[in-house]
């Protein structure tokens, strides 16, 4: 049974178009409209089904009881404004950027119907070429809330992503932006880093070792400079850990000292290990 | 056509027993002699048909043609010079250690035709129960020469790695150990680091981009130790630029500096890139 009737899909690439592909294949909408600053995005989308009708103006969003806000984050910032002066008081809206603290707070006041969203289920890859059905199957969506949320709308855009197949959790959009600083901004900082430290010449060799722990440095760099900068505070804190980390490192090798060493690195492996249970995939 | 008759090798864990298998599936040798501590290995190593004598006494590499030493480094360290007088003048040793200037250094004199190895093919998983026949293939093996080294051994070694599907290629013990540090024991300290970093409430909601940068974390303890502590001054050298490369990025982010940022993020992305398209797999 259909969720909703018109949904608009600000900004078709990788997230918003895997939610559109899905909101049609589950039939949880009737209609789609899609905007896209990109024509080539929105005429993609259109031939993979996962929009009925593209536009490069916001007009098209007018009558939707659905937004998902799934633009860069500087453009949902630029648009926000006019999004709301177009769409009714009722319209439920949702944004899926990967920090919530800021845009949470941007977006909350503007938007009576306001819940913030974000599916844990990017990759480095980007665009609408890159989105598929199923990509939200067993990801984990957070979504947030504030003093100000509406619980109807809270418990619909829950019903809307455990029929995508994540799992949703609940927390406040500062909860969120600590522990993603830690389990998501601090790895990327640290593939960064890495893949930059390895001399030209030693690239050749690279085993998996390398590869798997630098993947995600082939991210997209605009968005994922706004991501870090955006959570700015949190990610200097868990950097400053992840530094200390490194640095106990350093110094057992400097004062030879297999026995801390061992220590470390089983702590390491229990803890890696612990991933493994949790999360089988 | 068997390349060797008699194949002992010492150390029957996930390396040891796959170069077995493969020997033995391809037809490399008569005969194979495994030596390990384990006497479960052994029964183990024997029943999936990867040696056909095992023996927890070094006695039995008597007579072989190759010795191969795939043992943990402190292992070999302790058994090198008895081995040297188990065997004949003529047999061809191989280490498969993950550094190489130490072993190398203390091996090369003990045996008149030793040569170096290192099949970049690991896993963070280890023992003969992962090992598996293949699991050379399409990978790289670094083999090691210096002024000692026997040409006509060098040849021979390198045609069973060609014969095992790997890529050699063929450098001194010391730039192996420059390199390796860069491409491979760096990013297994970033991992233990990062993976110690993440606070334990925090664990429950691990994306990939953290399963992945950490993945090596797993591997154990006892061995990395080793490897790094046996690599220490390369390591040291590797990781205090890595320090510097996150530094830097923190350093943007604390004084707002978005084109900074994005310039080091362009850089990781076209240097990770380089990687997808050098190395398909």
């Amino acid at each position: 049974m259909p969720l909703f009737n018109k949904v608009a899909i600000v900004g078709t690439g990788l997230i918003g178009g895997s939610i559109a592909l899905d909101l049609k294949k589950k039939g949880l909408c009737k209609i789609i409209a899609g905007v896209s600053r990109h024509q080539e995005s929105l005429k993609f989308a259109k031939k993979t089904g996962a929009i009925d009708i593209g536009s490069q103006s916001l007009c098209v969003i007018k009558d939707s009881d659905l937004v998902i806000l799934a633009a860069p984050v500087s453009a949902i910032k630029e648009k926000a404004r006019r999004i709301a002066e177009i769409i009714s008081k009722d319209c439920i809206v949702f944004d899926v950027a990967s920090t919530k603290e800021e845009i949470v707070s941007l977006l909350d006041p503007l938007f009576p119907r306001f819940v913030g969203a974000h599916p844990i289920a990017g990759s480095e890859r980007k665009g609408i070429k890159n989105a598929r059905p199923g990509l939200f199957k067993d990801s984990i969506c957070i979504l947030t809330s504030t003093k100000r949320t509406d619980a109807l709308a809270l418990n619909k855009i829950k019903k809307l992503w455990l029929e995508l197949g994540a799992k949703v959790v609940l927390m406040k959009p500062q909860a969120h932006d600590r522990i993603l600083a830690f389990v998501s901004h601090m790895p990327h900082v640290a593939a960064f880093a890495l893949i930059n430290s390895v001399p030209s010449d030693c690239l050749g060799l690279a085993p998996n070792s390398l590869k798997d722990t630098t993947r995600v440095a082939s991210s997209d760099s605009g968005l994922w400079s706004d991501i870090i900068l955006s959570n700015k505070k949190n990610v200097i804190t868990a950097v400053k850990v992840l530094e200390n980390k490194i640095s106990d490192i350093k110094k057992s090798l400097l004062r030879n000292d297999r026995k801390h060493l061992i220590k470390i690195l089983n702590q390491a492996k229990a803890r890696r290990d612990l991933l493994n249970a949790s999360n089988p995939t």
